[in-house]
């Protein structure tokens, strides 16, 4: 799984029926740090609750539909965890409301 | 899932039989201001009636045939929704026909 | 699917069973004009009939066995369609035998 | 597979409820000599017993979901071995606790 | 499929349980004239006795799963092929032994 921090919000009226209800969000790989990194976001489907802001997990690929909420859903990335620390060489490098 | 615009079309006479009636469209991706980014754009599979020059996302992989138009399908990238809105931030990015 | 030319063959005698029969093509990435792109060829599954010089479509991952010709075979990059024409913007960027 | 040290660790109370009491690992690639490379480290299941500082390697994508652990859980990463020696061209380049 | 070199070889003793029996080899990705490109290589299965040295391809993702060697194993890479000869443009351009 990567790790990001959950950025903003996609709307789309017109879609696939089997993604109604779903929630898109913005997701953009963050250093373990919880900086923000170079390179395009991805829209996520959550599956845990994420707020905006937050330092998430996802998951890629047919691993994202394996979860209750996205199960046979055409998704390829799904938010599975909101991270509460990051620890690295004993150190803790990130922590939830620092 | 990845943001996109769409660019243009292909056509292609010789093919898998399983691809007849579907219709390739190319798509580029882009920021979340909706702006082109380098890179090669993908032939895509268009599942809910995108139009030319309209901002959408689409799955890759096996989550691309997790669709009515696609199911057992050789396609790894489908178009999923046409984007109304991308806000980042509390700031609106993108909005349609703007 | 990426759009590739295809620019030579492989020979392998030496091979997982199920892929005998099968057709080893090199393709390579190549821009909506059809010009061939940095980068390394991949070997690919020919399921179309795909000549030396044309520009096709190929999927990749657990699409590319979604053919009978590649059912339940060990190949990830399979090319599904010979390309007639690339439109974008309007305009005609490559057309077969141009 | 890829190859890659683990470096650290990830706590997350709000997560996927297949994903309790699965044990969350940063791994980070290495070249053959076991030096860590550029690039973002990645979230991987233990299937193994992998311990902090070892060089192992992790499969990804579905692969990542067959092992006893992780069967049906949404995970894209999951280290499947610890590393005792890598031989390059007949030289030993890495060996565990060296 | 990647064209790539057998370069060395992986020991792990302390391993997933469905892995034991397989051997793993590294490869590094190569041109169409055999020569190593950069990057950093990876742990391959090995399905056809592919030799330290030869030319060979190997099959990515779910695909690399399709063989009686790894069926359900938790691999993402298996060696498909030792290449004999690889022609680009009526030229062959690499040929085993030589």
């Amino acid at each position: 799984m990567n790790i990001a921090k959950v950025i903003g919000t996609v709307v789309s009226t017109q879609k696939e029926t089997t993604l109604e209800s779903l929630k898109f969000l913005l997701v953009q790989n963050v250093s373990i740090d919880g900086m923000l990194e170079p390179g395009l976001p991805l829209v996520a489907i959550d599956a845990v609750g994420a707020g905006m802001g937050e330092i998430i997990m996802y998951a890629s690929g047919s691993s994202a539909r394996q979860t209750l909420v996205t199960k046979d859903r055409p998704v390829d990335a799904t938010i599975m965890g909101i991270i509460d620390e990051i620890t690295v060489d004993g150190k803790i490098r990130f922590r939830k409301n620092d």
